[in-house]
Formats: C-alpha cells, structure tokens, sequence
C-alpha cells in the first residue's frame, strides 16, 4: 500500500510551524481556518468542473489540490486521516452494501 | 499501510454495474456524471461548514462522504485513484518545500 | 423596475417566525446558520452544474434557488438586500470599467 | 425598486465583447465558461465562510461577488435576470406558504 496520503499529513504536520516565507503550509495556516476550509470549497468547486467538462487531467491535478487542502485543514483541526479512514472502514464494514441499497442519493 | 482508499476505491468499481436497487454506488452513478460530481460539491460545502463550526465529528463524517464520493467520481472518470497519488507524490519530490513557498494563496 | 427581490426578502422575514410545520423558511431558520448557508453553498453547485452542462432550464431554476437561499441566509444576519446592491453600485460608480480592468481574474 | 442588478445585466453584456485588457467581464467571458462557473462557485463558498464566521461586512462583499459572477454566468447562457425573476414570482404566486411547508429542508 502507498504512504503518500500518510508522509503528506506528516509533511503538513510538520510545516504549519515554519517559516511562511518558506512554507505554503505555513502561509495559509497563518491566515486562518476560513482561508483553509475556502481552499477545500475551491478546489472541489475546481474538480466538479473539470469533471463535468470531461478533462481527465484537469480532474487529477484538482483532485490532487483538493486532498491536499483536505489534509491541511484536518490538520488545522486536529483530525488524523486515520479518524476519517476509520469512519469509512466502520462504514463499510457495519453495513457494507446493505446499507448503501438503502441510501437515496436525494 | 492502511488500504482502505484502495479497497473502497475497488469496491466502487465493481459496484458501479451493480442493481441499482441494491446499491447506492450503482444507483448514484445511472443518474449521470452530475449528480455525482453535485455530491462532490454538497459533501465538500459540508465539511467547510463542519471545520468553521469547530464540529470535529462532524468534519470526520462529512470528510468521510467527500472522500467517498470523489472516488466514486474518478471511478466514473476511469481515473485511478493511484493517478492522484502520482500528481501529488510528483508535486512533493520535484518541488517539495521551494515550489510550495512560491506558491500564493491568493 | 420588478420588486421580485424585494418582495421576497419581505416574504422571507415574515415567515422567518412562523410555524416550521407551515414554512419552509421557518423549518430551514430553526435549524440554524449552518444549514442554511449549505444550501447556498449547493445550489451554487447545482447551478454550476447546470451551466457545464449547457441546460438552460436547469440553471433558471438553480439560479432561482440559489438566490432564494441567499436571501434566506442573508435574513439571518440581519443584513438587507440594499445592502449588497449599495456594494455593487458603489463598485460600478466609484471605479467602473478601470477598476474591472485591473482585476485579475486569477 | 431600484435598478442595480438590470443595469448591471446591461452593462456585462455590452462588456463582454470589450477589449480583455480593458474590461475584467471581457477577459473573464474570453477564459471560457468553466472559469466563469468557477467563480460563481467560489463566491458562493466565500459568502458561506462569511456567513459561518458572523462576518456582516464579509458577507455583504461576497454576495455582491456572488450576484456579479452569476449574471457573468447567466449572460454566458443568454439567460436574461428576468426569466430567474420569472421562476421565482411563479413559485411564489402558484403555490406560496403551502408548497414551501411541504418542502423539506433534507
């Protein structure tokens, strides 16, 4: 199994305290929870329309931006991507297909 | 390691032809290419909401569902999920901390 | 001039206080900021789905959802409608076609 | 009433085929619809992280953000402002408090 999702979040972790001179991280750490979480929204916005406009390449690098905005704001809450990884194992595992039938996508 | 994003990730795959009516994976993706990537949106606004309400739960659930619906984007995209992981592993190991402070967050 | 806007921010402000079993706008303000502003944050999406999509009844009827939304959000912070068009008027009188120029679309 | 959002209608369409280096609707329209969608997209999440963060000013400059980029939108799809207005007055002429009631917030 890769680590990248795992090294990024320690990168990450690591880099909210550096310099922001030197650190993306460290930059937009410093401006704030409302300036992370608008990096979330934007980049999802990003990557609903390059997969709308069917741009294979597009929805890759967006997809990219867009975990990797996931991850600095977890961090900024104090969130390991374990607790979320462990949310869709108890998911999956307690309900499996079951529970998915029962789902309405709205 | 851990595989969940992998095993979910495969899971999707071989659901996306399953009977709709036993599962939400089939069900969401014979509604087209925008009701999933309108998921992708709605689940990222939520977990925006979640982080500026200092709701950790609910950020881990909400983070959960946009994870969860983004590969079930790329599933429909054919995009693997380790293509993803590629962009961002290059993004690390070409650039890494030099590229990220030139980076603006605008 | 058409006071559809109008009419409906009134509407909206009256109804903020009445039975949440009789309203939709008091059922959604009873269950707070969080939940309305998610519906703003959606049916922008849905909107932008809309228009990548090129469906031109689809982005009437999101657009009008979407501006139903903001009216509703923005009567729960108390903040009048005038209010953001004193904004767009002061944007368009004091600095006009230069001050668009300037901007970067990024 | 005032006239705010139809001048401003007016005004985008005739800027539209502007020189780009003069007009900041002429440069957005030139970048294609994907980037005005994604404005609209981004707006809207700022308006939400205004909204979230009780920022009244905030809230007030994200909207006038949010309206300007969706007539940009709408101009795109040679929807006029009116047939959204149109939308909105039909719902609330045809069915009014009742259908709201019936609605549900999900």
């Amino acid at each position: 199994m890769r680590s990248t999702l795992f090294d990024l979040e320690k990168t990450i972790r690591q880099r909210r305290t550096a310099d922001p001179s030197q650190s993306y991280v460290a930059k937009l750490t410093a401006r704030g929870r409302g300036k992370i979480a608008q990096k979330v929204g934007e980049e999802a916005v990003e990557t609903v329309i390059a997969a709308m406009a069917s741009d294979r390449e597009g929805a890759i690098g967006e997809s990219a931006d867009l975990l990797f905005h996931l991850l600095v704001l977890l961090a900024d809450m104090d969130v390991p991507l374990d607790a979320v990884l462990d949310e869709l194992d108890r998911r999956e595992g307690v309900s499996g297909i079951a529970e998915k039938a029962a789902r309405q996508p709205d």
